[in-house]
């Protein structure tokens, strides 16, 4: 068992890949040299087109919690009105951050491993057009649930409120046209498709967006954007992470080189092929295929079986680490991440150890099983050289 | 397709650990340093335990093929007669090597795919007892074939012949015992078992073989096993590559933390697993199973494939890299090694990654069909945690 190999399968972080990590290995050099500058232009620019945005972008030196926290506290003055979608765990964190900071927060649940209805909010902001702001997770990592921020961006196009969009788990994996859908303020992290380790955020603001921040009397000073902007795009208003601003242009290099429409391609060949497997060992998964996640899939364990033992066997005697449960879901589900750094062969190992630590559970599956359906998922989609 | 993930399955270089390139990325220091001098007696001390021998052992920089040659100079006058087992390429190699230094070379040839048989050395040794030495391929990288050292060391233990084993691509993964199988000479490289790149050789030599070397009359400066004598412990003669030796510290490090047996336990299970696994899917091997290599495992290409095109799809297409044939095998086997710092998952992948290749190469495999019965090898073996 070679502790070096473990294969990283949750939902972030997610495994860095050695041209990152060297990136990283570069000497430190100070945030407020040319040198610094320019490299945070670059990262600036690169975002941009992952975000799919002409709109201002900053990286900001926190976790995606602290991106979401911006969102909030720039845009929310206490007593206004928002509507949260909350499709899981970090929809629940949404709604927690906007109440913290006085908002009167209107929430639309769905069970867990359903997305929100799109005309659900529109319902909503047909009946109260005071809402300020719609609140999304674009990926609700605790379900492996993707909400359709198209469909929900149509309607919110016509109105006032803002559309502010949690995608820490899918940038950089999925097609998000933020401009296109008119998403206001887009928040992402740098550990999940982006292939860094946890410490940066990334978060863009529209036009329409500036005038609501500018006009907000939430008291803020680290997640003020207006600071932000003050400074951009030569520098941070506060010591930036160097060394993860150094990775991330490395992994921005990374994602040019591939391309966005490759990296979508194979995020969606993974997904199918994981699902597809799941399914054929007689697995129920907990979204169903019209919202399913593309970077995380959730699988209900099945009768009789201990979730969090299984998921021990395949770490230690497979070397291969899957998620848990979080909330209600605990022991009750195991969510496998297809996201980032990862390809086809890593999918086709994960699923064969997972059948090992099944079987070694003592629950029936057939072994190689879900691995032939994923092979014969790879093989017909063809992903070529 | 990221090139960083490309899992190389070729009987060496195989791949090298993050904490063996971590420690050659230490800065340079001196070769006639105190530090150096230190780590140069542990790396000796160290190696010794894996060669099993507690005789004088050194570390050569060069290939394996010069500790090879450092072998033939060393025992070898012009006009003796010695005896090659030889089982392919690399036992021709060994045959060369003699003839080139003057040697009257007689061989025991064998088919490929099998081992030389003890009593066919006993016989010659009976008849010719002039030979002076007897050279055997441990590990036959190029036809998948291990031979019987210990049995052959019962044979010579009773006569003056020397017995000189090239075990480049077995030593650190096979049992090997040096002093008690009675092998005066033990050669093994750097880039198999050890876990490092190409540069490094190591070689022992016994008491009875010094007095051979000592006799010698065969010009040599930079293989002189003579000068390297007259350095060691604390010295080496001529100039060492540092940066491979701290690399070798921290990969005897690792060796000694997963203990002999359990790395001589780990490659029998891989071997089984993809020996189990090929002849599931209707595959040929070359060596018969009494005589099997547990580093690398060579495969008749099936009637009809073209062995080198299918290579280039598993490279190309599953980032998979494996061995053709060498010499008159060229373009009629393949080979898949399972050697050094490789594990039981990365096996299953392997296996899962021919299958798609094959498939692809229009070659009628069941998908799938490998990887259950390598499944199946590996929880009945039960590695535990």
């Amino acid at each position: 068992m070679f502790k070096e190999k473990k294969l990283l399968k949750i939902p972030g972080p997610t495994p860095i890949p050695t041209r990152v990590v060297r990136a990283m290995e570069q000497p430190m050099i100070g945030h407020r040299s040319t040198d610094f500058s320019l490299i945070l232009q670059e990262v600036t620019r690169k975002c941009k087109g992952v975000f799919q945005t002409m709109n201002d972008l900053f990286v900001l030196t926190s976790s995606g919690t602290g991106g979401l926290e911006t969102a909030v506290v720039n845009t929310i003055s206490p007593g206004d009105k928002v509507l949260v979608a909350s499709t899981g765990v970090f929809g629940e964190r949404f709604a927690k951050l906007g109440a913290i900071y006085g908002a009167r927060v209107e929430k639309i649940k769905t069970e867990p491993g359903r997305a929100v209805d799109p005309e659900a909010i529109r319902d909503k902001l047909d009946k109260e057009p005071d809402i300020k702001g719609v609140f999304v997770t674009h990926n609700e990592t605790s379900t492996g649930v993707q909400n359709d921020c198209a469909a929900i961006g149509r309607i919110l196009k016509e109105r006032d409120a803002l559309f502010i969009v949690d995608a820490v788990s899918s940038l950089g994996a999925v097609d998000i046209r933020t401009d296109e859908w008119g998403i206001d303020i887009l928040v992402t992290g740098s550990q999940k498709a982006f292939m860094l380790p946890p410490g940066l955020a990334m978060i863009n603001v529209s036009q329409k967006a500036w005038e609501v921040v500018n006009a907000v009397d939430t008291p803020r000073f680290y997640f003020d954007l207006r600071a932000m902007r003050d400074r951009a795009p030569k520098q941070t208003p506060f010591t930036p992470n160097v060394t993860l601003t150094l990775g991330l242009l490395e992994a921005l290099n990374m994602i040019e080189e591939e391309g966005l429409t490759n990296i979508f391609r194979r995020h969606e060949i993974m997904q199918t092929m994981t699902r597809s497997a799941f399914k054929a060992m007689g697995l129920e998964l907990l979204a169903e295929d019209d919202c399913a996640s593309k970077t995380v899939t959730a699988v209900k364990g099945p009768k009789g079986l201990n979730v969090d033992g299984f998921r021990k066997v395949l770490d230690s005697k497979y070397n291969i680490s899957i998620a848990g449960g979080q909330g209600d879901l605990k022991g009750k589900i195991f969510r496998v991440a297809h996201m980032g750094y990862t390809d086809y062969m890593e999918t086709i190992m994960t699923i064969a150890g997972i059948e090992l630590a099944l079987k070694d559970m003592g629950y029936p599956v057939e072994l190689a099983v879900g691995v032939r359906k994923a092979q014969e998922v790879l093989i017909n989609e063809s992903p070529g050289s």
